[in-house]
């Protein structure tokens, strides 16, 4: 494997594989000092055309505890604010001599033409509405240690609740956890779904009360305000009412329903409720467990055989 | 000792320990290869709401001779501006794995609230007016080796001249001078004071002609252009009549008085003559210092004993 | 050698000794662990007043390479917009123990001001229209090894196309080929030559179409669109024509030419030619010959003797 630009390319055998070797690093992230050699000499750059400080900072901590140089390309600093092509860019970065790119971006499928362009590896850390592979990883990872489910997935149940049509989350978390053999709900408004769901494994229900006391895991995405301007939701207060996680909804959960989000939450909207006080809430875990999970794929993508042995 | 958020929650002892620190980290730094691996694995984040190259240099440069990772999280490009509140921001770093926060705010306060938030070490780079401890650890350590003060500051003679009123530094300083024994005098107009000074360990003077010819160390503080638009003082010309250090009353100096300013200098306003032509300046030591007394504070705060083996 | 602010200050002699040594790093960069100890607890800052992605991440990789550490000075964020002087920030960065600066400024000559205020080492990285000396290294290292001209440049014909008047690359260009033995002809509008070019040792020539036959080494610069509005040149289309690499004029090329371009390209400008289908282009290696030019001279500055042996 080269790349990780979708769970797709993945597969459930290469998803599988990864969350084992996540297994490795989350046991280094426990050590006195997590740190390893593994990818020394190796230089990761983030290409980061959208904001996401807690995406760069969880691939730069990733990538320093297995001793790889980091180095954040800031777009609006560069050259392709001068009319310099992202082509160009690409090929002059990549020219002195990089391991990776991590890649965010505002258009779906950017990672696939960066790497027609480099020889390097690229990661694809968000693109558009389309895919965010270690967001999925890191999820999957969560449910697979919180409910002890190293076998895989069957006869869990999962729902996703928000705005899943601009939620490349969503996306790749869909992909997934059917991959691993769950049962996928998604809860959502129409407006808030893609034109077609052909071919997903899915089912959609319309209101989150339909799955509150029946799922394992309550996926919660995060609600953009933007989505009120463009009228694809009435009102904040009324998305709250039928797709928000209220005190009242967490105390209907089974006990060992797990609560997701991917952050940074929307409190008072899609969180009615402090997750601080919801025993099943795994949030913190999904951050910490996002550290493993990049650090599991650039050793994957860079990494050789001895390289996990001995300390840095 | 866990934080580092006043000189008053260090008390004289933690003061006096750091300084015995910093002289063991100033003989590192004077190696030809000035690293040790005492904070291997570690990683300190920077998380600066209100800019200062100078300060965040300072620690930077401090944790990675520690051989320490180092991260900058960026607020203006961060989840704040998305709505995220600050204490999720916090929660959500700290996840990643963060053993101390360098924080920087201009509100007073704000490293108490993120000590309350994450089980990491939080380091006060400066809140608001209130405090900014490593400031005066430096200006503690520069005076001790310039002054050759190791036994304490009994009998020393210390003038703060300027904008009291507005700096976190003269709050710490004060604090930490008078807790090593030193007699501290300020010098500021009666609206570049704090409306009370009760319970300060201090006496005041309005005029620098009152100190000049008698103190130990002048400590001149930044004056801000801000403050003459705010009506605090008439005019720069008359605050450097009365509060500048000028030329003529340099060489009314004694001869070993020290010469300090925290930085940046409004050459010209209170810096009315060029520090490089006083013999008794010891800005630039300051500087070199304030590397050295971070060492102290992050190993002190972060460390274990056997850390200062060895080279990194 | 303490600096590297301009190809004449290195002379011929060190110019060769740079390129010899640059020779070795490129060596190390092909090691599957491109990485060596050599400047371990060195600091490298850099302090760019003007942005250039490319040219900093050049130098930071340089530096890492050889196990420096590397801080960036973000002008924009400093106190430099607080008004301090320029010196003074220079002052207070170097007391903090810095070994070298890396100076990307729009006014000739900062270099040369940065070196008298610090004991550390000065690297001009682009000085307003002046010196760009890394550039020209990097062009003689990139000529020397797709040419296998080991021992010189005597006999080879250079021509340098385009904006000489407001170009540093140019400059450091014209002085480093005429050392090495090189027949540099310059090719521009006398709109985009400086006012005087005596002492300088070239021919000038008016239409690309004189060289484009005839020379070894066809040394593209970039055209900005400002030189259009500023009534430079008529119009991009009519420099295109006189100026630009055509499809057509790549094809009376001679087949050992090289063609080099500093980037950013202005494509179906200067390079109205893709340069990927161009044989004799030599572009990319430019930028990967960047970073051992740049391991070179930081090493040279820097650097012991036994420094390079052994990995990192």
């Amino acid at each position: 494997m080269k790349h990780l630009r979708s769970i797709d390319e993945l597969g459930p055998d290469g998803l599988r594989q990864l969350l084992d070797l996540s297994d490795h690093m989350a046991e280094i992230n426990r050590r006195p000092v997590p740190k390893v050699p593994a990818l020394r000499g190796k230089t990761v750059v983030s290409l980061f055309f959208e904001d996401s400080t807690r995406t760069r900072l969880s691939f730069e901590t990733a990538a320093k505890r297995l001793s790889a140089d980091t180095m954040t390309f800031s777009v609006s600093t560069s050259s392709v604010n001068k009319g310099e092509s992202l082509r160009d860019t690409i090929e002059t970065v990549a020219a002195m001599g990089v391991d990776a790119f991590v890649v965010r971006h505002k258009s779906s499928g950017v990672p696939w033409q960066v790497s027609r362009w480099t020889e390097a590896s690229v990661i694809n850390a968000g693109d558009g509405w389309h895919e965010h592979p270690t967001q999925a990883l890191l999820d999957c990872y969560t449910i697979r240690t919180a409910l002890n489910r190293v076998d895989g997935f069957d006869g869990l149940h999962v729902a996703i609740v928000g705005d899943i049509k601009h939620s490349r989350v969503a996306r790749s978390d869909v992909w997934a956890f059917a991959a691993l053999g769950a049962r996928v709900t998604l809860v959502a408004p129409q407006t808030l779904l893609p034109p077609s769901l052909e071919g997903w494994p899915v089912e959609v229900v319309h209101h989150i009360d339909d799955v509150v006391e029946k799922v394992d895991v309550l996926y919660m995405l995060r609600m953009q305000r933007e989505r009120m301007n463009e009228a694809l939701v009435p009102s904040l207060r009324e998305y709250t009412a039928n797709f928000g996680l209220t005190p009242d909804r967490a105390e209907r959960l089974q006990e060992h329903t797990l609560v997701m989000h991917p952050g940074p939450m929307n409190r008072g909207v899609e969180m009615a409720v402090d997750p601080s006080e919801l025993p099943g809430s795994v949030i913190a875990q999904q951050v910490t467990n996002g550290v493993a999970v990049r650090m599991a794929v650039l050793f994957h993508l860079l990494g050789s055989g001895a390289g996990l042995a001995g300390e840095a």
